[in-house]
């Protein structure tokens, strides 16, 4: 079974809500941890949060870094993450300008590089998303865990690190191999499903139990390598704003009970 | 330079002529290969493909190895290949039945050894075709080209390799090593592009130059490999049924001449 206060509502599942209405349903359904999404924040939502006696687990999102003024925007990234407690800032890495992926990669690992002591400053540990590789054209070209683990060793610092959402990844024959040598090296871990039929590439995100992700034995790899923080539920779908925002959190703790169990 | 003669149309790109007109206009093109899909094919297709004057590629496809009565139906796949003049079946390996994807790969493999005599029998050579990641819930637990190799070099046999799809593949990371291993291995190379944004997980691949593929980079890889066979043109985007057949043929052709030159 996994811990139930392990789980940490990313607000991105109730972007329709707004942020201040989130925190307040959190707290009344006994979720103690969130993580926003920057354009959910307001000069006042970190002492909101604070207020409502809730944990911040991450904050997404930084990165982009082949986008002009990516430096810039990644500082207040972290600034932002600061602010709230985040020990964790989210990295979409950002799609290749051009055709040309091998660049668009070596700019990322540059842009890290240089955004790098602003963090470890701050304290705040970047966290490298690979995301799934239906989205390499807008939004990252890193797409793999194993490149995504392979570019946060490069760094050898504390604050690197990879993000493992089960999305994004679950499809990799190399999983388990690479979940095996990441010790150390996971940031986070985020939950939903992979719905089939999926006919959205961005918000056609499934609740956990939904899908075909096998998220007991995802869970069990991330664990095996020593991950023991918070866990994130993130679902990206529309249809979730047609549901009463207090029965979705009673689902989502129930489903989250699950997610440790044995199939 | 790519050599024009390589230029097979598969005729999913064209799906919405039917068998015959896709004939009749290939040949008024110019294009002396064709690579047609099972659905598309009657008792005559053989017949009237050949006193076209056309070669045949590939047939498109066999595989779901997952699904009940796989096995009777590939071998209908791969007599109906022979019957054409196919020398490659593709196989699209099918999902997995439940959430195992590791199940479902054993399933592929055993199925792939029980068809390979069959094929080989009849002169057909098994074509393993990783998708894309995003099609790993509908059509295919192979999902990297890495893993397709893996898959094919178990057999050691010169009836099996794999199909090198620009529009599967192109994201990987790994790519260039997987293809810097792959001589021996490739029966096929299919192009198309991957437009940006994508919207539609099956039907929204673009003509070569429009979207974000490295095209002449990739061919050059496929070719260092020592693959100097048919190149099938293969873009399944219901908007080409828009464009005016006898234009849309020539327009590829005039595309396919630049797969092969510095971007």
């Amino acid at each position: 079974m996994i811990d139930p206060s392990r789980l940490s509502l990313n607000l991105m599942t109730v972007d329709h809500l707004g942020l201040a209405e989130a925190v307040e349903r959190c707290t009344n359904a006994g979720i103690g941890t969130v993580a926003p999404w920057r354009h959910q924040l307001d000069g006042d939502s970190a002492r909101r949060i604070r207020d409502a006696g809730l944990a911040v687990s991450s904050l997404c999102r930084g990165g982009f870094f082949t986008a002009p003024g990516a430096d810039d925007d990644n500082r207040r990234a972290v600034d932002e993450a600061a602010e709230l407690g985040a020990p964790v800032l989210v990295l979409v890495c950002g799609p290749p300008t051009g055709k040309d992926l091998d660049a668009a990669r070596t700019t990322i690992a540059a842009g890290i590089e240089r955004l790098l002591p602003y963090a470890a400053d701050h304290g705040v540990r970047l966290g490298i998303e690979p995301l799934h590789p239906m989205m390499v054209g807008e939004r990252s070209a890193i797409v793999t865990l194993g490149e995504a683990l392979a570019l946060a060793r490069r760094f050898d610092s504390p604050h690197v690190g990879v993000v493992v959402d089960a999305y994004h990844v679950f499809w990799d024959p190399e999983l388990d191999h690479h979940l095996a040598g990441a010790a150390g090296l996971i940031a986070a871990y985020h939950v939903c499903d992979w719905l089939v039929p999926t006919t959205d590439l961005l918000a056609g995100r499934g609740l956990m139990g939904d899908g075909i992700i096998d998220l007991p034995r995802l869970t069990a790899l991330v664990e095996a390598a020593g991950y023991d923080g918070a866990i994130e539920v993130e679902v990206i779908n529309p249809a979730l704003a047609e549901v009463p925002p207090d029965e979705l959190l009673a689902d989502i703790k129930a489903r989250f009970a699950r997610i440790g169990s044995a199939p």
